[in-house]
């Protein structure tokens, strides 16, 4: 694509308002993690189902995975991928607490949001690095900012089982 | 905003990016009500939670409101508005089944595609009915593409909630 299309008023205001939409949903998960008591979190989301902790270390996980998905480097925490990516909850022995994996949340977004800050909008439709160049030609919607929508919806879908959480705990 | 800043290449595969993002959540919905006999989805999502029907009933409410207020017109079920949007599952009764809601979804999303395939990309910038021209000036976010892009969270976040009932189903 031509660097004169892409460098536009419109294509930036649209890059915005999707990075935007990415960031409330971050927000969402800060804040629904900062409103109870540690101890709160180590509950179920529902009878039988993920604790509110597994599915914390797995949004930590899945962002962390973005910074060599985005092309930015190597992930920070690695070490997180068998507990909360490739295992079921109380399937892998782990001892990460909440306030651990608060912090790592707040760690890898701070740098995401660091390097989101550098893209210019044709860096945002360039390729991800799991799509080679060759069907990148081919699939362009293929870029990073499709990235970001998958995974916006990703973290959606967890806040909206997440918050079935909070009338429980309000419950108890 | 100037008109050739906003047709050009890449301006209209951002959009179309953020407008497969909604159909696919879309899609995710009615695959899920595709998968089990209607009777299933008059279980709780979770104990003493909403039942899948009414998160159903909900999701029609919701897109079908987008008909005013992307300004292509009146609800086509207004009706849905008091038991799905305004009062919570169980306390206000209604005769609608699962096929009812099923259909009713269908429709909407129907005459919805029908409208966003005429938009053009200078009307996914222009605002929505809810804001005035006045304040539409001073926060030109408030478009149409950025509703969507809120309602493809909120759909997320159900469907987040729905798939729980996923498991419970196979586990009767």
């Amino acid at each position: 694509m031509q660097a004169d299309s892409v460098n536009n008023a419109a294509t930036k205001q649209i890059i915005t308002q999707v990075l935007n939409a990415w960031t409330a949903e971050n927000k969402k998960v800060t804040d629904f993690f900062s409103k109870y008591a540690d101890d709160v979190y180590m509950q179920e989301i529902a009878e039988g189902r993920n604790r509110a902790i597994y599915l914390l270390g797995h949004l930590v996980a899945v962002n962390d995975a973005l910074l060599p998905l985005m092309g930015f480097g190597e992930r920070l925490y690695p070490e997180l991928e068998q507990p909360f990516l490739r295992s079921a909850d109380r399937t892998t022995e782990h001892s990460y607490t909440v306030a651990d994996l608060k912090q790592k949340w707040q760690e890898v977004n701070e740098l995401l949001s660091t390097h989101f800050a550098k893209l210019e909008p044709s860096d945002w439709l360039d390729r991800h690095m799991s799509v080679s160049p060759e069907d990148f030609a081919k699939e362009p919607h293929r870029n990073r900012l499709n990235v970001i929508l998958g995974r916006t919806n990703h973290q959606a879908s967890h806040m909206g089982q997440l918050n079935l959480l909070h009338k429980h705990a309000l419950a108890d």
